[in-house]
């Protein structure tokens, strides 16, 4: 099974006018995706961002939870939070994977927005069953990742089609919708 | 197409310890039921609790996003909110229902814990493509629906198996699991 790995990134995406902005980091996202992580097999989740602030306080959720009151209170959380790790940018989880693994991964980029060359939920199913080089799966947030960072991406996931054409799901719910979709037994 | 809903109880909730509790409202659970229900067409998304103080909380953030400064910021979020609805109790969602489409609710209640006489994903997948009664979808909050919930729903919904035996999800994810089971165009 090829090892699949999550980043959060918090720069650079778009807000809702279109312009490229930082967001700020939520804890409930750090917490979600630690434990979708857990529970699907991920080996990694970065928590990317550049703001020494926000990366102060992603350390102290990761501390709270490890050695922290967390720690006792709650060992199922700190199972999971022990996944996260800190990333300034997309290039730092790069570097972190390919020192783990000995592979640079496989970059799949995910957008809401449809487009032409999307990669389909079971050809990465299929991808990561196999024993390929690990595979990044890249999640915005704000309004979704730039144009410069699905065009950098090996791959652009297929946007989640639900009924009809609405299309605005959490960042928390859609990684947990892709997940089961590309990991989970059936 | 049979009609879905979705209930998320605060009360009778387990917290750790076992014990009957309430649990305070999270304002992103709203948020992200809201905007799961709008993508997997469910037709009312209840948000179930008797704190009073709470349910001000709940109308608050409604309002916000139907009349108040919510409404024009973001239309997508409006359209979403505008699913959710106010009950005290499951049995007000349930009078609820049945006021709405004539019938009474199958009720579904959900849990993370195996067990004897689960109902698969597909077979409620099945139900709700054919033109059955209302299904109403019970979520729990704190550590899940007591087992008087569960003892009184028609049927209990197999809990959502990752790769190994954790099982620690939010809510917030969970739903967005089941919904996609159940709705998703394939």
């Amino acid at each position: 099974m090829a090892d699949l790995y999550l980043a959060l990134l918090h720069y650079p995406v778009y807000d809702k006018t279109g312009a490229v902005v930082t967001t700020a980091v939520t804890n409930l996202d750090v917490h979600d995706l630690a434990r979708l992580s857990r529970t699907f097999d991920v080996r990694g989740f970065y928590v990317c961002t550049p703001v020494e602030t926000l990366q102060r306080l992603v350390a102290r959720i990761i501390r709270h939870w490890e050695v922290g009151p967390g720690a006792t209170y709650n060992a199922t959380r700190r199972e999971a939070l022990a996944l996260v790790r800190q990333a300034p940018e997309l290039d730092d989880a790069i570097a972190d994977i390919e020192r783990e693994t000995g592979h640079l991964p496989r970059l799949v980029a995910t957008t809401a927005r449809a487009g032409e060359h999307r990669l389909g939920h079971q050809a990465l199913r299929a991808r990561l069953a196999a024993d390929g080089p690990p595979e990044l799966l890249i999640l915005g947030t704000g309004w979704g990742l730039t144009a410069d960072v699905l065009a950098r991406a090996d791959d652009v996931l297929e946007p989640i089609q639900g009924i009809g054409p609405y299309n605005h799901l959490s960042v928390r719910a859609a990684a947990a919708i892709m997940l089961d979709r590309l990991r989970a037994g059936r």
